[in-house]
C-alpha cells in the first residue's frame, strides 16, 4: 500500500484507510501512555518515535503498537517508570540498563550517549539490556544525522528467521539501521530487519486480506508460500549473505549486550522480553572534511537515481528516500491508518478513558 | 567445486586441478613478488595472505592474483616499496596512507591499529587510502580473533552491481567481513561481497566451462542469466535490503576514507587504482565477560548446526565453518588448484626466473 509512482505519494485514504493529522496522533499516543502511568516526558518521547515512525509509513513499527504496549504497561509486563541508568561506562562505550520499561527509552539515551561519546573520541558504541522492543532502528541511528555522524543500531529479536538451508524458526529478525548525512539531498537511511521482510507486514497483509507479494515465507513443511495464514519462519533475504549477516547482528545485539544469543532465547525471553541492543556512532569530520562527504553523499545519491531502471520499474529510489517523501507529504496531508489501526487506538482509549484528539 | 557433503571436505584434485602444498605455495608466491622488487617481509606477508586465502577455499582471491599483481609491480601500477605511514591519528582511530602499494599491507596494518586502539579504549576504527585491491577481506577481519575481539572491515571496489531495479553497473562489490570469536567452535567468519556473489565466481565458472548456480546475474538488457559469458551487471544480494547494505559499504569505504564513492568513480579510477578500506575492531571484555560470550557464540553455532534443514539440504554451516574445515583439510593435503591458476604461476614464475617451489 502506499506505493510511490514516479516519487509522487499517495496521500488519499483508501477504502480501508483514514487519514489522521500528525498533532492528533501524537497527542493521543502521549495521553494514552499518561493513562497507564507513563512519566509527561516518557510518553512524549514515545509518542514522538511512534508517530515519527508512521509518517515515514512504517506503520509495522508505529502507533499500531499503542494498545499492546499499553496492555503490557498494566499488566506489569512493562515498566511503566524505569530507572534508567548507566551499569558501565568508559570514554567510547557504556552499558545502560532499561530496567525493563518500553524499549524506545534506554534505545534513546544509549543513541545520545554514543553521540556524545564519538563527538569526544571520533567514534563510539553502547549497549541496552533489560529493555523491550525498540520500534523501528531509525528512530535511534537518525538521531546521529544532525551531528554529522554515521548511526548504526540494531536490536535483540524473536526468533523468527530460518538459518539458510533450514527450516526451524531460529533467527532473529533484527531490527537494524545505518543513518548517513547528505547535503540537500535526503539523509540515506537503511532501516531493515534480517528477515527477507518483517512478521509486521505478514500482519498487514492478514489485515489487509492479501497475498505476499511473493513467495518468501516458509511453511511448516519448509515451502515457499506467499500465504500469510500459512507463515510459519520468515528467510533471509539473499541467502547465505543474509542469513550469515543475521547472525552477526545476533551477536552484536544479542551475546555483547546480554550474553544470550537470540537464537538462545527461549519462550520465556520471546515476545521482546529482556531485548538488548547494540548503537554505534562514527563522527564523520574524525575521518574526513563533513561538507566534502556530504556533498559526495548527494552525488552518490544522485548518480543512483538517475541510472537506468530495469523495464517495468519507474525509477530508482535510494535507501530512506521514499520515507522521506512519505514525510513531507503526510506532514501537511495527515497519515493514511488502516481503520482497524485507527479503531484500535479509539477502543484503548475508550477503554482508559481518555480522549482522541481527531 | 569442492562442495562439502556431510561436513566432508573433498581433498582429492579434480581433473581440472592440481594439489599443490601451503608451504610449496607460499614459498613460490614470496619469490615472485621478490622478484619484481618486493621487500622481503612484504613479499612474506603477502603470499601468508593469500596462501591463507586459498587454503579456505577463496581462490577468487588469493594467489590467482599473484601473476597480475606482479604485472602491476613491473608497469608502475602498483608501488613495490610503499612507504606506508600514518597520516592522521586519534586515541580511537587513524588514516593510514598506502602510497600506492599493495592493498594488503596497508590493511593489515591499518587493522593491527585499529585492535591496539580498541585495546584501549574498547572500540576503534581506522581507515586506508591510496591502496590497491586488498584481497579477501577475512584477512583482516580475522586478525581480531586472537585478540578477543569483533573485527569488521569493508573495500572499495570497482563498479559492477547494478542497484536495485536498475540495470547499470554502478555499486561496489565491497568485500566485507566480520569475525568473531568462539570458545571451542571455530569462530565465526562472515566474508562476502555485496554482491549477490564476486566477478570472481564468474571468471570460474568460465575458467571450468560451466554455467552459473542459477540466473544471478544481468544481461545487458537487464535479463537475469546463467550464462557467465553474458554478464552485464551483478545484482545485489536480497533485492532492496542487499543493495542499500551496498550503498552504506560504499559510504564507509569510499566517502568517509577517502571521500569518493565507488559510484561514483570512473574508468580512471576503476581496476582498483586508489582502493580505500575501513577497519574496525571491538573489544569484547568492554561489554561482556569474554568467556561468557565464547561459550554462548559456541552454543548458537550448536543450535544452528542441529537444526532442522530443508529437504535436500545435509546440514547446516554457520558462516565460514566450511572455509575452517578446509583449510583443516588442505593443510594436510595441499590445496587442490585449477591447472591454469598453477600454469599461470608457472609461466610468470619463469618469466621472472624464478624457482616454483613444487
Amino acid at each position: 500500500m502506499h506505493e510511490l509512482v514516479n516519487g509522487i505519494v499517495p496521500t488519499e485514504a483508501g477504502e480501508q484507510e483514514r487519514l489522521i493529522g500528525v498533532g492528533e496522533l501524537k497527542k493521543t499516543a502521549r495521553r494514552l501512555y499518561e493513562a497507564v502511568g507513563v512519566p509527561k516526558a516518557d510518553a512524549r518521547l514515545m509518542a514522538e518515535l511512534q508517530v515519527e515512525t508512521d509518517i515515514r509509513g512504517v506503520h509495522s513499527h508505529g502507533t499500531r503498537h499503542v494498545p499492546g504496549y499499553a496492555k503490557r504497561l498494566q499488566s506489569g509486563h512493562t515498566n511503566p517508570k524505569p530507572e534508567i541508568r548507566i551499569v558501565r561506562e568508559g570514554p567510547a562505550w557504556a552499558t545502560i540498563d532499561g530496567d525493563g520499561g518500553l524499549g524506545h527509552l534506554p534505545s534513546h539515551r544509549a543513541m545520545q550517549l554514543a553521540i556524545a561519546k564519538a563527538d569526544e573520541l571520533g567514534i563510539a558504541a553502547t549497549t541496552v539490556v533489560n529493555s523491550r522492543h525498540y520500534g523501528a532502528a531509525a528512530c535511534y541511528a537518525t538521531m546521529a544525522l544532525a551531528r554529522d555522524m554515521i548511526g548504526f543500531c540494531v536490536s535483540s529479536s524473536s526468533r523468527g528467521v530460518a538459518p539458510y538451508g533450514g527450516v526451524d524458526r531460529l533467527l532473529g529478525n533484527h531490527a537494524l539501521a545505518y543513518a548517513i548525512p547528505a547535503d540537500r539531498e535526503y539523509p540515506i537511511v537503511l532501516d531493515m530487519a534480517t528477515g527477507r521482510s518483517a512478521w509486521g507486514r505478514v500482519a498487514t497483509a492478514r489485515l489487509y486480506g492479501r497475498k505476499l507479494e511473493g513467495a518468501w515465507v516458509l511453511d511448516r513443511d519448509g515451502q515457499m508460500t506467499d500465504d500469510p495464514h500459512r507463515a510459519h519462519a520468515l528467510v533471509a533475504p539473499g541467502g547465505a549473505k543474509g542469513s550469515g549477516l543475521n547472525v552477526v547482528m545476533d551477536v552484536l545485539s544479542g551475546i555483547l549486550p546480554f550474553g544470550l544469543a537470540t537464537v538462545n532465547r527461549g519462550e520465556e525471553l520471546q515476545g521482546q522480553r529482556q531485548a538488548s541492543h547494540f548503537f554505534q556512532a562514527i563522527k564523520i569530520e574524525t575521518f574526513c572534511d563533513v561538507s566534502d562527504f556530504k556533498r559526495e553523499v548527494d552525488r552518490m545519491i544522485q548518480t543512483i537515481r538517475a541510472s537506468r531502471p530495469r523495464k517495468g520499474i519507474d525509477r530508482i529510489y535510494v535507501p530512506g528516500e521514499i520515507e522521506w517523501l512519505k514525510k513531507a507529504a503526510w506532514e501537511k496531508t495527515g497519515i493514511p491508518l488502516h481503520k482497524t489501526h485507527v479503531e484500535s487506538l479509539e477502543k484503548t482509549a475508550e477503554e482508559l478513558g481518555v480522549e482522541v484528539a481527531w
